[in-house]
């Protein structure tokens, strides 16, 4: 027997990984949820048939939307996670002592239960007393925070299913508002390679640009994302990314990682020209 | 009607692309030699069912194993490329004014000629008056030469087919010695990211790191390669990538890239944990 698993990346490319079984297969209010064991990637989630995360290469994403931040901010107290109900951000979070509070905003509850149950050594990140779980939905639950929170971390992958809302500008607006005069916020920015990602690179590019004083963009080597290749938004109050970055700040805590080094954290933003191209264009536009 | 061509990345992971129509399938003296039209990465060549570049991405390997060495070496005259059929390799190095001749040992003259009919815009780089072609195999060809080249491209990509030979110690071995006392040969690395490709890349790392005085490995995201990471090793007799490296050999041409950046170049060397690990493992397992 041989059962595949296949997610098209685009229409005209699929990437397949060869599946022991099925693990669980549910659907909740808000999506399809399924859990594979697999030989390569160990197990993993796809929601609405496409993959969020495995085993195998969780560490690359969570590790580079959480250490790249925190080595930035000098003084990081409150975060908000919007998404992450698999507990991998807030996982790496709980190593740095001088957060206060952690508020995970994860609109499916039932993403969460299968998390925990199928990725115990993932979710352990939500056991931590500093952190506080919200069954709601991002942009409602933001509506009325104001300059609450350092750093916000935007888990949610999809622009176009049932999280479109927060790849809205009203959504990057109230996640200004609810972030201090020196906030940051880090996001998903899609993969810029294939035709049709990069015309969602571009707007989302166009929208934070111009809702930040500093926008940049980092790039990590993603092999179940689409061409193996993903960029991250990095929007700040204040702060820049390089000039304020502080490779200290990580070293001195002697966090253990797989993907991030404070070298490799200037080298994931030295883009590809021509994905520079591309934001350049969006942010002459304006 | 649906056409797909499909290739396992590992035994467990596969990458399919939806093909429109087939151009050219032969068997030379030495491989399997397939042209495909695709929708997402126009033309592409498999050689014994591997995809060995693509219209869509070739661009990436060509440019980063060109002016990665061009922009350390302060001058460059006589190239050697191993392999390079194809014709994408000469084109980047034809930009130099500096160079002087180009040597392209290729030991498939059918994959040449497949090239030249199919992909006219990559094989134009093999025109130029300052390249010679010579139809051998590059272990032969090499063994009598001796402080000829200031710089070797090795252009071979699989360490377990016809061009085995092309990743042995004797092998690296015959380069040093072609090599002027300054010379800097660029060679592949594979991927690191799945189990079996990161054996590969161990091994290769262990032969190099012993013939040569430096021998550092940079990356790109390289969407048709395994899990779309891919390793380029630089190993050289007297020049640093970093601290030998001039962006102003690169900036005062005007060549045009579309990854290849002064700054990327940097970026390049910046790898993951993962992979330092790797690499180190087996500098310190000598």
């Amino acid at each position: 027997m041989e059962l595949w698993y296949s997610e098209f990346h685009t229409g005209n490319v699929k990437l397949s990984v060869r599946i022991n079984r099925q693990l669980f297969s549910g659907e909740s209010e808000f999506q399809r949820i399924d859990v594979f064991e697999s030989e390569e990637f160990g197990r993993f989630v796809a929601l609405d048939g496409e993959i969020v995360f495995s085993d195998k290469d969780e560490f690359i994403y969570d590790e580079m939307v959480t250490h790249v931040p925190m080595t930035v901010h000098p003084n990081v107290k409150n975060v908000l996670i919007i998404g992450g109900g698999d507990g991998g951000v807030a996982r790496e979070l709980i190593h740095y002592p001088q957060i206060e509070s952690i508020d995970v905003v994860e609109s499916d509850k039932m993403f969460v239960d299968v998390c925990a149950e199928m990725f115990p050594d993932i979710a352990q990140g939500l056991k931590d007393e500093r952190v506080n779980i919200y069954y709601e939905d991002g942009l409602r639950f933001l509506r009325n925070k104001k300059a609450r929170y350092d750093l916000i971390i935007n888990d949610s992958t999809d622009p176009l299913g049932h999280t479109e809302g927060l790849f809205t500008k009203e959504f990057y607006g109230s996640c200004y508002k609810a972030l201090r005069d020196d906030g940051i916020m880090v996001y998903q920015h899609g993969s810029p390679f294939y035709d049709e990602d990069e015309v969602e690179c571009r707007k989302m590019h166009r929208k934070v640009f111009r809702s930040f004083p500093v926008s940049r963009v980092y790039q990590a080597h993603i092999p179940t994302c689409p061409s193996g290749y993903w960029l991250f938004g990095f929007a700040s109050k204040k702060y820049h990314p390089l000039e304020d970055f502080r490779p200290e700040r990580f070293d001195n805590l002697n966090i253990e990682t797989w993907y991030y080094t404070t070298n490799l954290h200037r080298g994931a933003f030295m883009l590809p020209k021509y994905v520079e191209d591309l934001l350049e264009e969006e942010e002459n536009s304006l």
